[in-house]
């Protein structure tokens, strides 16, 4: 024994040495937003009612996170628990997420109450708690109730089987597959508890664009071992379906939806991943597009397809969601028009168990895209929102782009029914939809930091707000997370919050500014491309998204182009039918206008195109500034990396305006407003750039 | 100033908290055998004479690392030091690396001194008391006194430009050759850091297999920003050269050695190379080997290849390694022989920076192969040592098998001339070349832990210390290495190198006893495939190497054979031509022998095959419960890892073996022994295992 405590003693030693003198090494961004501040022998006394393993959660988060300033007891504990119940507080709204907490009276002693009607809702309680406290909130006097708005809050990993992360910026993908189900890292803990702080409740754990491998048995076994980790955090694992797997592992020689033994497989298949995860979520389908296999190719419709699959998971309370990205070979119609071509006319054929998933935008996670038109479209379906959190056209990992902005501003869109917004229809509140459900598209990956820098983690961190709350406000989340992230002092806040709020509409000056679209290099879209128009599909080229040529620039699509516009409700529709009425950070979306076109500021589009991308340049620089300005206040490896970090954007910044302005100057044969710097090369310069090992792309 | 000493308060607490609530955080392999023991206000004075960036982290690295027992004040100095000189100490043969630890009394004060010739010297003697007090030394009285055999100690990364590493287990890449040269990982400082700690002083940044993209000059900044880091650890870096970069990056029309343009191309490029990295050490060339271009596709040999290039660094004082691994597409004779065949006949052509880099067996660091014939076959050519750290055949990541025994087996193996040994061709004692070296494959990545699991650790760390010393022994190198990663306690140290020393041969008896070689699954290398016969090239085919048949199994390299122990010096020739006195586990690398022969044992060669594939499947089982023994004195989270890792090994153990007997059962129709337990599955079953995500797999 007395080795024993020696060899304890002594690596305990070890532990505050180690990081007393390499401070540095503590502050290597593993923590997120969950930086403990819980004095080891702390003031607070935390008790619990109950024991379940999420009850247990519930307590030692608070124990581990919940800053030493709390003056009052906290007890945790199920609102039906009976101590509780007597008290008569307003659970019944909570539902099954929902949290309170506020001080109570209870035998005379009071206490701070985190109650729930289930531990769920407790857990999140807890996390809220933690989160009111390390945002400066006081602890003793914190009442604080919310339920989510949104029921299904996921993350899509793009994860492949072999590791790699398709557009991941942050390492390889958290999945082990190869040493799961034996080996579980400890990191998978810590992956659910990150999630659950901020209310992801599911998570699809393989790219949609999928291998069949993933629902065979080997791998059903992987994602049942991920699936126990996570459950006491109340998350649920999902799976990317291959909708041809009935043929390559199923020896079946059609995948028809139509097809009795295809639906029978579908249904062994299910039974057989709920036998080894009973409370499996469902399926993600990316079907029939960019290569992907899907009932069209048997003639049969996306709602065909999608039916049958959730009558397989059906009976196990499963769902399916359904992606609506999608866009033909052969259609010679305007991209952005064909989702809902093809969609809208299947509202109302969808199963109960199924959701639609639509990104906020027609194309693809543009810097900017106004919202999708089918959002408010499909009054009897549900639709899932579906963003982006990896970055992929937004500077990937070094871009400091914070996109709580562009979240917010796809759900504040009104799609001109009535009152009705982006929002409302995600939430369900405009149709009262039993599903709802938000995804985002994960930007976790095995970096230490799990983003692949610091400012990325605000990103994975709003999505989680926004879809408990697609009403919070995207500089609040930023400002919460902040405080979270760097501590609680407004020298170091302030200006965090300034240019995480600068930075999204910096990334869209200086790469695509007034409603541009789709200008990046091919494959890796990893820079700028916007002369690039030999690929195979016109709609894989740049130039058919921004048809510069020496009259104007922009893509028509009012009634005169491809009235994409009347997908939009008349309200709406007819706003973007005319430039005038159009926004002008999405004219060009709309519209195709001579370069001396009047913006509203008096000067020509092409004056205005130059000012845009000089002010995008502009802002990184002064991002700049204020981070140099916070050398002293952030600990010394997160400031370096993001110090690092905004070096590359500035100068890729530059690269992005630079190239832009000689290609736009190649075609629309106008100097540069006076004062304005000349690209640094000419225009060959930029079309020769290559970058074969660019990371994240596609297999 | 208040807020912030605020802020810095709040941090520390917050750090020791994060690690005492959560340990096995802290316990995550990140600190490999550096773990760290210094007390915070340590009782121990460490002062340091002379200033050098070398010198002050020889300081630094006492001050965090040395345990408290230290009863003298420790003081680090060049032995040039007047104050050191004037002592006259023994330190002339101490070289430019080696250093002398000693209790001295200097002006009257007792100190131990730390010293060298050169700041290296006094840091790899500070490195040494460390580990010397962390094995479990006295500090007062320690005398310690080393300087390196070989001198070139060099890691291998067969790390690609996309961050993938060809037979890599442990995650990605380290080197995010991405946001280099911008961005340097604090890692990259504790990799250097480790790799100082044992010596090693040179790393190729690149895969063998190499990219002429590493070449240009984005790269070489990047390579730079790497050698900037580890230059003060005494670590230069070299690169992997693509023998045909002047076509693909030089737009030359030809790569031919002898051509001029060709010659004055790599001059250019090596002087731009120097003009970043001034103390570059040189290149890496695998040429004409496995598809990659060389000097033989021109007609040239080797030697020219190699001379060309080493022209082009040797104003600099870089060096080539050049590898001797080739084997040719046509040629049928045995694989064996071909790269002595190639290289033999050079001897004494190569120029005098150049190095050839023989792997330590003939065929591709197989569990167990005899020493490679060229050494000692090139006396007028200083030969490198080539192993391979990472473990593509003995397990890869989850495998157990320390490498420390067949690292020494063929350092100690006896070349039949005199009392020459494989370490006295390659530590330069036989011929006394100026240049010596020894090179391993590495095993790191970003996994957490590097290696991707403890005990790989161990591997990294045999190889420094036999590349200092190949005449240490492994099962001292297996103690120290316990010693300081799990802690002195012989309770734990015991059964940790009791499970190292056997755990190799345990490989070696369940995947290829008794000299079988090559028996493994295609491309990914992982499992069994003794029963491979169709890939297109023979020597691609297991059945190539085992030729087993109805009568018998072995490859005939005897003189009825492909005499291939005619390559070795007729004392070792003479033993390996006959049955009787080859070493039985060397039988069927050497000969084929009918399945009835007699082993020493008396027991027939197919018995005492099936005898040794069972006793490597009960040896994982023995150490699987040596180490549920030390779960109480292991700390939890590596316990854990290494726990899975065993009862994946032990699974894998059994299909090696089941899926071995059943196809040689297949082959030679005999029976097993009597209570022999049949394989669990049929042949079939066996052949049809499919595992196309894999890791390691080349591109």
């Amino acid at each position: 024994m007395k080795a024993m405590r020696t060899l304890v003693r002594a690596s305990a030693i070890a532990v505050t040495a180690a990081l007393l003198t390499a401070p540095a090494a503590a502050e290597d961004g593993y923590r997120l937003w969950l930086r403990t501040q819980a004095p080891v022998e702390g003031p607070i006394a935390i008790s619990r009612l109950g024991d379940t393993p999420t009850l247990r959660l519930a307590e030692a988060e608070l124990r581990r996170d919940l800053p030493a300033a709390a003056n009052l007891p906290v007890l945790v504990a199920l609102a039906s628990d009976p101590s509780v119940s007597a008290l008569r507080l307003p659970v019944a709204d909570l539902g099954n997420e929902g949290y309170l907490v506020r001080p109570v009276s209870l035998g005379g002693r009071p206490v701070l109450l985190v109650t729930g009607n289930t531990d769920r809702g407790v857990l999140y309680g807890a996390f809220a708690l933690i989160r009111h406290a390390a945002s400066g909130g006081q602890i003793g006097s914190a009442t604080l109730r919310s339920a989510p708005k949104v029921k299904l809050r996921v993350l899509n990993h793009w994860d492949n089987l072999d590791g790699t992360v398709e557009r991941g910026y942050s390492g390889e993908s958290l999945w082990d597959w190869w040493k799961l189900p034996d080996y579980r890292d400890p990191r998978y803990t810590d992956y659910a508890r990150a999630n659950a702080s901020i209310g992801i409740n599911g998570t699809v754990l393989n790219n949609v664009n999928a291998k069949a491998d993933s629902l065979t048995a080997p791998y059903i076994a992987k994602a049942a071992a991920l699936a126990d980790v996570f459950r006491p955090w109340g998350i649920r694992v999902y799976l990317s379906a291959r909708f041809s797997a009935p043929i390559e592992i199923g020896g079946l020689k059609t995948a028809d939806p139509r097809d009795p033994a295809v639906a029978a497989w579908w249904k062994a298949k299910a039974d057989e991943i709920y036998r080894a995860i009973p409370d499996f979520g469902g399926f993600l389908v990316k079907a029939n597009s960019e290569g992907q296999p899907g009932p069209r190719d048997y003639g049969a419709s996306h709602a065909d397809g999608a039916n049958m699959l959730a009558a397989a998971v059906k009976p196990h309370g499963g769902i399916v969601m359904w992606r609506a990205f999608v866009y033909a070979d052969t259609d010679p119609e305007d991209r952005a028009k064909q989702a809902y071509t093809e969609f809208k006319p299947l509202d109302g054929k969808f199963a109960d168990n199924v959701m639609v998933q639509v990104k906020n935008g027609a194309i693809d996670f543009q810097p900017r895209e106004p919202f999708h038109p089918l959002f408010g479209a499909m009054p009897r379906t549900p639709l899932m929102m579906e963003f982006q959190i990896t970055k992929e056209y937004l500077g990937q990992a070094t871009h400091l782009a914070y996109l709580g902005p562009l979240f917010t501003e796809v759900l504040e869109a009104k799609t001109g029914r009535g009152r009705e917004t982006v929002a409302s229809v995600v939430d369900g509140e405009s149709e009262r939809h039993q599903l709802t459900g938000m995804a985002g598209v994960a930007n976790i990956g095995d970096d230490r930091d799990w983003t692949g820098g610091t400012f990325n983690q605000a990103n994975w961190y709003a999505f989680g707000r926004l879809a408990w709350d697609p009403s919070l406000d995207a500089a609040a989340i930023a400002r919460e997370w902040a405080q979270q992230t760097f501590g609680t002092d407004p020298r170091v806040v302030d200006p965090v919050v300034d240019m995480m709020m600068r930075s999204r509409e910096a990334v869209v000056d200086y790469t695509g500014p007034l409603g541009l679209a789709h200008v990046m290099a091919t494959g890796h879209h990893y820079g700028p491309g916007p002369w690039v128009s030999e690929l195979q599909r016109p709609e894989w080229n740049p130039v058919y998204y921004h048809r510069a040529d020496r009259q104007g620039i922009g893509f028509d699509r009012s009634r005169t182009g491809s009235n994409a516009v009347a997908q939009y409700a008349p309200a709406v529709a007819k706003l973007y039918a005319n430039p005038r009425t159009t926004p002008e950070s999405e004219l060009l979306w709309f519209h195709h206008l001579p370069w001396d076109y009047r913006l509203k500021s008096g000067e020509t589009l092409w004056e205005g195109m130059v000012r845009r991308y000089d002010r995008g340049v502009a802002t990184v620089a002064t991002m700049r500034r204020e981070w140099d300005g916070l050398r002293a206040l952030v600990d010394a490896e997160r400031w370096e990396k993001t110090a690092a970090f905004l070096s590359i954007q500035e100068r890729e910044a530059r690269w992005w305006r630079d190239a832009s302005l000689a290609y736009w100057q190649s075609v629309n044969g106008l100097p540069l407003p006076a004062g304005v710097a000349a690209p640094e090369h000419d225009l060959a310069w930029y079309k020769a750039q290559s970058f074969p090992h660019a990371p994240g792309n596609p297999h």
